[in-house]
C-alpha cells in the first residue's frame, strides 16, 4: 500500500508530461467552500472547484481575459519586414501589415468575431464599459484603415497577404459570417463607428455569395468536392439572423432557419442527441466523427438565431425543438469535471476547453431565456463553469483549447490535434460563459437550493420541496 | 524520456483502479488456481481472484462481516453528553440516545434492513444461526426501548433527535420501507420479539401517508417540488410485498407492481436497460444521471417482489420482464473487474461496491429462481463475486461503498462522491451476494463446466455439450 | 527531474495492477514527417506514426513478418521424445510428430490458413514470389509426409496426438475451414503441390458434416450444447466460397450466402453495427459481448465471399449490406490510435492487434474493391495501419494479440485474456493488411490530397477540390 501515494505522484508527474493532450491547469482536489461542516464524511473533495459561483470572482476572471486580449492585440500598421509602424496613410506600401498579436491572434478572424460577442455580453451583464473598449479600439482601426489597405490592394494585388483580405476579398463563410455578426451587434449595441460598408461586404458573402447545395445548405468545396460542416452553422446562421433582425426582411430568418434543419438532417444523429462533424455528397452514409467543438458551434448557432427569430416565425418551434434535442444529448456527455470531451461521445479523449465554453454558455443562455428548464440544465451548466473556471490562468489565457482543426476522416487526427492557450477559439465562449452564469445565478426566475451538498434549481412556480423529512 | 511511453498505456489502464474516490483495496494479479497447468500461455492474470467460488470461503468472509457489523453496532442507550450507559429506564431522559455505533453505523436506518435481510440469508443458506444473531439482539432492544423513547418524546419533544424516531414519528419511505420490511421477514422467520407495533407504523407510512403522484407512484417533495428517486422503489417495494404475504391483501401487491410498472414508465432507458437516477414533475425531458445504486435499488426491489408475488397475480409477467430488462442491460455494462462503475454507464468513473454486491445478488438470485437463464447470467453473477471479494478486508469492512448520494442534477457531484468504508449500504449487499453465491454453485438445476480456462454455466435440460474437437 | 523515482515507483505499481494488458510495443510520439513545417504550431504529435504510408516500408515490414515465420516453422518429422529428426518414413513410429514450432506456432493450424492468405496476397502485390516460398514449403511437407502420418494413424491409433489429425480426422470448422480455404488459394495461384486429397477432406467437413442449426447454420456443441460462435463465420464461410468459385457449384455460395443471413440475424446488433461473439440455443435473451477478434472474423468472412460471389447471386447485394453496416459500426469505433479494444465498444479494453490488423484489411479491400467509399473510409484505413505498424518488432515478430480464445460468458474473462507475440491470429491479418494497405494508396479509383495536415481520399468522380479560401 506504500506504493500507491508514489503511484499518485507519479500521476501527478505525469500529467506535466503529457505534451498534447489536455491543458496542464493546476487543479484540485477542491472542497466546496458551502459545506460549512469541515468534518462532514458526506462531503469528498473536487477535481474543480464545486460551489456556488461568485460573480465577483467570475467578473474578475473576465476581466483578466479582456486584459490579456487587450495587451495581445495591437491595432497598429507595421512593415512585415522591419516590425516598424507605418503611420503614413496617405500612400500604400507593399509590405505594410496589421502588425501581428503576440500569440498570432488575428483581429479579424473569426474566432475574434465570438470575442466581440463575449465582450459585448460581458459589459451587458457587469455594467462595465471596459469590455467593450477593445471591441470599439478593433472597430475604429478597421474604420480608419480600410481604405489605406484597399488602396493596397489595387495597387499590389497581395490577395491573402492583404491584412483586410477578408472583408476587401471575402472567400469563405470563415472569412465573413462571424465577424460579421459581431459588427451588426455592436452597432445595435452602438459600439464603435459606422461599418455599414463592411457590414454589406460580408452580408453580401454570406447571404449570397458561399457556395451552397441546391437546397440552400451552406457547402464548401473542401475537403471533398461538395462537403457539409456543422461549424458553418455557427459561420452563417448567426449573421443572417443578425440581418433578419437589422433589415426585419424574412428571407434572412428563412435562410437561417433552413439551415437548422438541413445542415440537422443530414449531420444530426438523433439517437445520440448530438452532430458528426461533417457530411460528404459523394459518400452519405459513412463513419461519423463527433467532434465536440462543431457540436459547440451547432448549439451556439440554434441560440443566436432563437435570441433574434420572432416568435411567430413558423420555424421557431422547429429550431427550438432542434435545440433542445441537442442541449439534451450534449449535457448528457458531459464529464465527471464539468468539461465535456474532445470527441463528445469519447471519454479517452482529453478535455477540451472551447467546447466546454460554448456548452457552458448555450446551457445557461437556454435556461436564462426560458427554452429549458432550470431543473438539472442550472446545475449542469454550473458544473461546465466549475470545470472551464480551471481552464483561466493567472494572466487571462484560456488554456487547453484544440486548435484549428479541418474536417478529417479518422479519430487519429482528431484525438491528437494540440491545445495551446494561443488558440483564440476558447476565449470568446469563456467570456460568453462566464457573463451568462452571472445572469444565472441571479435569475429571478428560479431559485438555487443548496442542499445535501449540491445545487438544485427550482424554477419559481409556486410549489415548494419539503426537506422536513430528511436530517 | 524513454519512460513515456509505458507510463501513458499504465495511465490509461490505471486510471480506474486509482481514481481519487475509489477504495485502495489491494488487487491481483491473481492467477486462476482452477487452472492446474502452470505454465499455460493461454492463461493471463486477473485484477480480481477469478476461480469457481468456494462455498467454505464465502461463509469465512460473511463471517467476518457478520463479526464486524456485530461487533460495532452496539445496543445499549447512553448519554449523549458523558457517554455513560442509562440504565433507568423507568424515567426518561432528555439526553438518552441509543449508543452511537463506532462507524455511524445507524441501528434504525433504511441499510441496515437490508443487513438483516443479508444476515436472514446468510443463515438460512448457511444453517448458520450466529448470523441472525445480530438481528435478534437488535430486534429484542427495540423491544425493550421503545416505551422508553416514546415516553422520552412525548415529555420532550425532540423530534429527529430521538433515537427512535424512525418508528415513532415517520416522515419518509427512507424511515420506513426497508426496516419494515426486514421486521417483516425476520417475524416470518421466527427472528426476535413480537414488533407488531413497529411494524404497524412503517406499514402504515408506506401504504398509507408518504406523498404520491396521482398515479399512486411514490414522491418526495425534494430536490424539486415532485420528485420520484428510483431508490424509493426500494424504500417502498418490498415493504407491500411484504405486507401482501403477511396479511394476504391483494391491494398490498397491486401497489407494489403499480409502482415497478410507473416508476419504471417514467425513469426507465429501455434502449440502454437502465435507469435515470430520478425524474422531476416540473421538467420531463431533462439530462439523464444513471446512477448505479439507484440502479441497484431497482432491480432488488423487482426482485424482492417476485419472490412474494402470486405467480397468478396478473402483474407477475409485466415485473419479470421488467427485471429481465433491467438486468440485461446491467450485465452488459459489467467492468472487466466484475464491478460495476458509479455512473453504471460511465467506464471513467470509480468502481462501486454496494451497487456491485446489489447487482451480483439480483442476478445470481434470478438464475436460482429461475427468472433469467444460468447460461451468461451465472458467469455474469460470478464474475461480480470475483470482484466484490477483494472490497471485503481483513476486519470484515466491506470497503469501496460510496456514501449517502442525493438525487442530483450534475455528473461532477456523482463522479466525486467520496467512498467508506462506514458507508452502510455496501454491508447488507454484500450479505446476500454471498450467500446467494453459495447458492449458485450447489444448485442442482444446471451444472456449471470449467472449460478453456473459463466457466459455463448449462441448464440441465437434457443437451449436453462435445469438446471432443477441442484438444 | 525529481519527479521520475515516484514517477517509476508509480509505474511498478500500475505494472503491478494491470497485469496482463496490451503488448508493451514502444510509441511515439511521433511528428508528422508529411508537415514540412517544422514550427507550426497546428501539427502535434502522434502516439502512431501518422503520414502517408510509404509502400518500400510496408514492403520490408511485411518481408520481416515472412521471414520470422519461415525462420519459426520447421517441416521437419521429429520424435516427440528425443526431438531427433525422423527421416525413415517407410515404417511409421509411434512417437513421430511435426516438429514443433519455436513459438508453438502449428503449420496446420486455422491461424496458419490465414498466413498463407497473407503470403500470397503480400506475393500478388509486390511481385516477390519469397512471400509464397514459405506457403510451397508448408504444402509439399503435408503432401509429403501424410502417407506416413495416415499410417501411422491405422497402426497407432493417436487421434488428436497424431500431427496430421486435422486432415486424418477433422471433427470442427477449426480443424478445415480457414486451411481449406488456402489451399483452394494457393491452387487457383499454381503454388505448391496437387492437395486435392486434402482439399476433399476438409471441403466434405464443412460443407457435409459439421454440426448446423436446422437451417443450416454453422453450430457447435460447446461452451453450451447448441452455440453459435461469430467466429465460425470466417471458419466456414470462405471455404465454402471457394468451392464454389473452384467447381463451379451454386449450392457452396447459396450455404455461405445463407450462413452470412443466419449467424448476423442472430448475433448483429443493429442499432452498434457489430457482432456479440455467440449465441446459444438454449438462451436467446442474454448480455452480449462484443470481443473484437470474433467482429474481425465476421467482417474478414463477408470480404473473402465477395471476393468470389457472382454479383449476380440473388445474395450478393445482401452479403454487401451486411458487410457496409459491420464496417461502420467497426470504423465508428476505432480507437485514437488507430487500432481497435480487446472488446470492440469499450476503451478501457486493451489495443487488439488482430482485430485491428483485421479491420484494417477488411476496410482497405473494401474500398480498393469499390464496396464502401473511399471517402472516410480511406482515411479509416491509412490510420489502422499507423496503429498496426507499431506492432510488427524489429525480429518481424507481430505483438499485442490475443491468445486463442473460447466463447464466454463475463467480461473479467475477455478483458484480461493475455497477448503474445507467440499468437499466430495476428501475423496472417498483419500480412493482408499491410498488402492490402499498398494497393491502397496506389489505387487509380481515387486520389488522396494531404491538406491541412491530415488527408482525405478522394473518389475520381470529376468533381474537384478548392482551397482557394483557405490560408
Amino acid at each position: 500500500m506504500k506504493t500507491i501515494p508514489h503511484l499518485l505522484a507519479g500521476l501527478t508527474a505525469c500529467a506535466l508530461l503529457i505534451s498534447n493532450a489536455a491543458a496542464q491547469v493546476p487543479q484540485g482536489p477542491y472542497r466546496n467552500p458551502d459545506n460549512k461542516s469541515q468534518d462532514d464524511a458526506g462531503e469528498g473533495t473536487y477535481p474543480v472547484p464545486y460551489k456556488m459561483p461568485v460573480a465577483a470572482e467570475i467578473t474578475e476572471q473576465l476581466n483578466r481575459i479582456r486584459g490579456y486580449m487587450d495587451s495581445v492585440t495591437p491595432t497598429r500598421i507595421v512593415s512585415k519586414k522591419t516590425g516598424a509602424p507605418i503611420t503614413d496613410l496617405s500612400k500604400p506600401v507593399a509590405d505594410a501589415i496589421m502588425e501581428p498579436a503576440n500569440g498570432d491572434f488575428g483581429i479579424m478572424v473569426y474566432e475574434m468575431g465570438v470575442v466581440h460577442a463575449g465582450l459585448i455580453k460581458a459589459a451587458e451583464v457587469t455594467g462595465d464599459k471596459r469590455f467593450t473598449a477593445m471591441t470599439e479600439r478593433h472597430l475604429n482601426f478597421f474604420k480608419e484603415t480600410q481604405p489605406y489597405f484597399r488602396a493596397q490592394e489595387d495597387q499590389f494585388h497581395l490577395e491573402r497577404a492583404n491584412s483586410f483580405a477578408r472583408f476587401l476579398d471575402p472567400r469563405s463563410l470563415d472569412d465573413s459570417g462571424s465577424m460579421c455578426a459581431a459588427l451588426m451587434r455592436a452597432r445595435q449595441a452602438r459600439i464603435g463607428p459606422d461599418l455599414s460598408g463592411m457590414i454589406a461586404t460580408c452580408s453580401d458573402w454570406v447571404a449570397n455569395k458561399q457556395f451552397r447545395l441546391a437546397d440552400g445548405t451552406m457547402a464548401r468545396k473542401r475537403p471533398q468536392a461538395v462537403s457539409l460542416w456543422a461549424d458553418d452553422m455557427y459561420m452563417s446562421i448567426p449573421a443572417l439572423a443578425e440581418m433578419g433582425r437589422s433589415t426585419g426582411q424574412r428571407k434572412y430568418f428563412d435562410d437561417a432557419v433552413n439551415n437548422v434543419l438541413t445542415m440537422s438532417k443530414r449531420m444530426f444523429n438523433p439517437q445520440l442527441g448530438i452532430y458528426t462533424h461533417g457530411w460528404h455528397a459523394n459518400a452519405t452514409d459513412i463513419p461519423r466523427f463527433y467532434w465536440a467543438r462543431a457540436n459547440a458551434w451547432a448549439v451556439l448557432s440554434m441560440s443566436d438565431l432563437l435570441d433574434v427569430l420572432p416568435k411567430n416565425h413558423p420555424g421557431y418551434p422547429k429550431v427550438l425543438a432542434q435545440l433542445r434535442a441537442s442541449l439534451k444529448g450534449v449535457a448528457e456527455l458531459q464529464s465527471g469535471s464539468g468539461l465535456w470531451h474532445q470527441m463528445i461521445d469519447r471519454n479517452d479523449s482529453y478535455l477540451e476547453t472551447s467546447a466546454s465554453a460554448i456548452f457552458t454558455y448555450t446551457i445557461a443562455h437556454a435556461v436564462n431565456q426560458g427554452w429549458v428548464s432550470p431543473t438539472t440544465y442550472g446545475s449542469v451548466a454550473q458544473a461546465g463553469w466549475a470545470g472551464l473556471s480551471t481552464r483561466i490562468n493567472a494572466q487571462g489565457q484560456v488554456e487547453g483549447t484544440c486548435v484549428g482543426t479541418t474536417l478529417a476522416g479518422d479519430q487519429v487526427y482528431y484525438y491528437n490535434r494540440p491545445t495551446s492557450p494561443h488558440a483564440l477559439h476558447g476565449y470568446g465562449p469563456t467570456l460568453l460563459a462566464g457573463a451568462e452564469i452571472i445572469k444565472l445565478i441571479s435569475n429571478p426566475a428560479f431559485k438555487v437550493e443548496y442542499k445535501v451538498r449540491t445545487y438544485h434549481y427550482q424554477p419559481k412556480d409556486g410549489a415548494q420541496t419539503d426537506y422536513r423529512e430528511h436530517h
